[in-house]
This record gives structure tokens, sequence and C-alpha cells, in this order.
């Protein structure tokens, strides 16, 4: 596929950005890597904590409010923008909404090309992984590692659980292009 | 102005971060802040130090080739259609290029509202900055305090030499709206 | 004086760290630059937000428990132990216990030759550069503005109000050696 | 064994700074977790680079001149000090020196109880890892792995090749206290 977009959904700690970094290096032209994390780092220090933004629970779960959602819309529609005037982007999300989220998604891409891809990681594994962080707020791994994926349909699917990343990328990488 | 785009353009430990937090607080609606360091961010590691992407010389002198501008010019459209698509951005900017650089966003923005806002630093004074923010490479601070200025047009300009960033904020808030 | 060891105190926002990196920068040997904020980082990740260990509230007050205070004891005395062995060390600390902190540092210190340095700034300029660093958790800066200097000795003292980083350093710096 | 110092050795991206997150989990007291990597960010910004200091060159091979290893040899006395004033302490290095970097530690530790600690991995995995990490210079994962063990012996030796990080931590938590 001569994909412009490489959407990459899973749970925390289920190793995405690593995959993400590894796909930029593999692959022949250069791509830029965005993440939902970028988002929220670039709102306002005030909606982290607020309810009008984004909550995160001591068991680690998320909540967002209007004014995170309107302004994800708003950068959802940039970043697919960034591939309509020739660039080529991964981005890396959490579909916290399941299918709603992918479909926010869709209603952006429009034509653009885009490759589904799905990252798994057994849910003790990604647990671990988050104290390996040094993650303070645990659970969030666990509680997202099955339910990001409820409803969600793929171009590839890969499992991080006992493969590294890189391995994971070569398989990404031969279905783009 | 109803701006939904407020352009950042100063050189190097003029101030320009603490300003845009400050104008995120001080701002009634919600702002996100986009950096032309999270471009940078987001370019494959192998870019960084090829003449392909961005150079950074011993003294601190930056050169940009032909992969960081094609990737350059998606990401400035993206950012332009995060306004378009209802969002209110703020971007700081290092112009490089001088008016050149304000020319490429100019293109890109068409007719959505923009503020330009100049940040301005004495020379010594930014370089005493980038001495303090613990910056190896030194030089870039000063070699960028009024370069990036020439024939640059702007609804306000601030000065961080005396004046602190939430002033300089408040100064450029009041222009918005 | 021929100090081993320079202890900077001041309040949060009020510049400590820059001035410790002009420092290193200006003085003639090579100084270690350690905080007690490198400390709280090499803390469990369970005790951040624990009564045990460290837990800042909302309005930027900070309280600490039994187990920060062991590993404290240990880290400091750890720190004087590096400038008994050799080498020269920069600490930076909060005196939020007042002239308690001091005397903790004093008992460690034994006859290691110790320049005693104030950081100082106003609350209201203290509070807005908290703003320009993005902190969420604001009130932090103007709480410890002045509290943190209550009954403190020093060999120099600086004020960041209206002077930069670089010259507080000068100044210091001419008290050492 | 009722350590207080355990030392863990392995080559850049072999994973232990995730095994010493998970050990500050699992631990039953409150370890401190201090890294080479802690040293070398508190050295002055002009030791990094230079002949004096610390340069890593190309393709990650790390030299060090005679400025770091005096300072090298103040922090290590003072980690060590941090045990003897009643403190635990992990800390992660790299034996670029082989059983001289053992040896220097055995040193400064006398008879402080320490529990030494390798960590292996596969040159192949690592250098995917560095990868993963989104590193510039690659090269230093497969460069260091076999060789920072060279002659240098171990309580206890773990291998993340194919296990997680919170695995190995067990492990090694087992042969504490």
């Amino acid at each position: 596929m001569t994909a412009r977009l490489i959407i990459i959904n899973g749970g925390s700690s289920s190793g995405k950005t690593g995959i993400v970094r590894c796909l930029q290096a593999v692959l022949a032209e250069p791509w830029l890597a965005l993440s939902v994390d970028d988002f929220v780092d670039a709102l306002p220090a005030d909606l982290e904590g607020s309810p009008e933004g984004i909550v995160i629970g001591p068991g680690g779960e998320v909540s967002v409010g209007p004014a995170f959602r309107e302004l994800e819309a708003a950068w959802t529609a940039g970043v697919v923008a960034m591939c309509r005037a020739g660039g080529r982007v991964i981005v890396d999300d959490v579909f916290l909404g399941g299918t709603s989220s992918q479909q926010r998604w869709r209603d952006a891409i429009g034509d653009v090309e885009t490759l589904w891809v799905g990252v798994h990681c057994a849910p003790e594994i990604a647990a671990g992984r988050e104290i390996a962080r040094g993650n303070r707020a645990g659970g969030m791994a666990e509680k997202q590692a099955s339910v990001v994926h409820e409803g969600i349909t793929y171009d590839i699917e890969v499992d991080t659980s006992h493969t590294e990343s890189l391995t994971c990328a070569h398989t990404i990488a031969s279905h783009v292009r």
C-alpha cells in the first residue's frame, strides 16, 4: 500500500513508541512521528487534571472533557492535512473510545491512504513494563491492554509480548509501499 | 484581532517557550502550543546530524537540507489546518531564512487570522541564558539574536532582556480577540 | 575561601538551576552539580505521593515523611563524602525546614570548607516564572519565596529578580578560592 | 545477603534502568537508584565532548579523560558513603574498563555488603533496542554488550534477551536480605 499515514493503536506500555522509532529507521522514506502524548503536552497546563481537559485517576483510568475533544479534533484534522500536503506521518494513539475513536480518525482521513496497525501486549507483561518505566500511577497498562482493541479493524496486528520492537517494525514495514 | 494562529519568532534562548506557556495561561480560550522543536523531535533520528536533515555546527550554526524542508512544508500546512478545523494554535519558530521563512508561513496561512509576534533579546543576555540552560554547543543564541528578525514584519514585538515572560505574554494577549 | 562544597538555597522557581549551570561554566575547576531534585528522582516511585515519602499538595505545599528523611540523611552524608574524597560539589536545596535544614547540612559537613549561598527572588516574579515553566500545580514558588530563607545565615546572597543567572554566578564565583 | 549496595553492570541498552526501577518496586525497603548517567549529567557541560571529560565517538565508542576519572572517584566514594550512613543504594554502571572498573568500586566499598549483578543482553537484541530508543549514534549497544562483562565476577547474572525486567528484578531481589 502506498500509505501516507500509519495509525498505530495500543494500550499504555504496549510498546508503541519503540515500534514507531524503529519504523522511522527501517522505512525507506522519511516519516514524521507524532503521538497523542505530543498533543497532550501541547495543551495548556491547566487542562491537565481538569474535567474540561484530561484527568488521570489514581488507578490509571483516563477521562477527557469537551475542551480536550475540541482541540483533539483540530489536531487530528491537522495531522491528516500534513499527509495531504505531501508528508508521511506515523501517529500513535490510544483508542480509549473504542470504535468511536477509530471513526473519529476515519472522518478526518477521507481518501488519504492509511495503514491501520494494532499493537497488542499481554496485560500482565504491559503491567510489568509500566513498573520498569518508573510510572507511579499503576494500573493504566493493564486497564487499557484489551479495551483499546475492542471492535477495531486493522490492516496488520503485532504483539510485543515476546517480539522485539524492531521485529514488529519490519513486519509492519513490509505492508508499506 | 480574532486570531486563530499566533506565530512567535525569535532566536534561540530569547525566551519564546516561557512566553508561549504564559500565553496559554492568560488567554481566555484554550490554545495548543506547538514548536519547531517539536517538529525536529518528530523527524527520524538519522536526519539529525545529516545534511539531508538538520546539522548543528560546533559554533551553533544551523543548516537544513531538502528532506527537512519537504517535511517542514507538510508540518506547516498541518499546523494551519488545525486552525482551519477550529483550533487555536500558538507556534514558535526561528526564522533562520529571514523573509523567506515568513513567506513560507504566509503561503500556508491563506486567510487564517494570524498574529505575528517578534521576541527580541539582547545578544549578550541571550548568550548568558544559553549557558544557564546548560547548553554545550554555545554560540547559537548570539548568532541568531538579530538575524532572525531581519526584514520580518510583526503585529507586535516584545523584548525579554529586562521584561519577564508573563509581562510579555500579557502585552501580546491584549492584541488577541 | 578554598571551598569544596557550595550549598545554594532558594525557593522553587527562584533560579537556582540556572545559577548552578553558570557557576559550572565560570569556575576554574570542574564542579559536580547535584540537586535535591536529583535525590527525589532517585527515590522509589511509590514514595512520591506517599506520606512516608514526599507529597506535593494542590497549592504547592510540600510535606515529607520518615522514609524521605532517612534516605535524605544518607544522601546528604554521601554528597559531603564526595568533597572529602577530593571532589568539588555544588548542591542546590530548598530549606523547607528553615534553620533545621541548614543544621542538617552542618552536622554532615564537619570541617569541609563550604560556601553558603542564598538565592532570593521576589515572590510575584518567582510565581510568574513558575507559569513560564509550565507547572500545573501553582503556588509553590510564591509559598517558598521567603520562608526558605528565615533564620538562615549565608556567606553571600544574590537576587534573581532583576539580575541574570550568569551575573549572579560571577558574583558567587568571586567568593570561591 | 543483607546488602546495602547493589551494583548493576551491563552494556548500553541492555535494560539496566528498567531492572533498577522494578527492583525499587519489589524490594521491601526503600532503595535509592543512582546511575553513572546521573554522574555524567552532573558534570560541567564543557566536559561533555572534551577529551578531559567524556567523548562519544560516531560509532558509539566512549572515551573518558582525567577530569572525568577524578570526579568519578569522588562520586563513587560518595555513593558508598551513602550506604555507610544507613542508606540502601542501587547503582547502575557500565564497566568500560573491565576488571579495573570493578576494582575501582571494590577499593571504595571496603566492608559495605554489596550484591554484584551482571545484566546480559544478546548484542543484536540490544542493538535493536537502541534503535527503539531513538538513539542517533548507533553502535554503542552492540559494542558494549560483551566487553563490559569480561573478567567481572558477579553474585548473580540475568539476561534480558528473552526475560522481562520485572522477572529479572524478582530473581535479583531473592538474593537480597
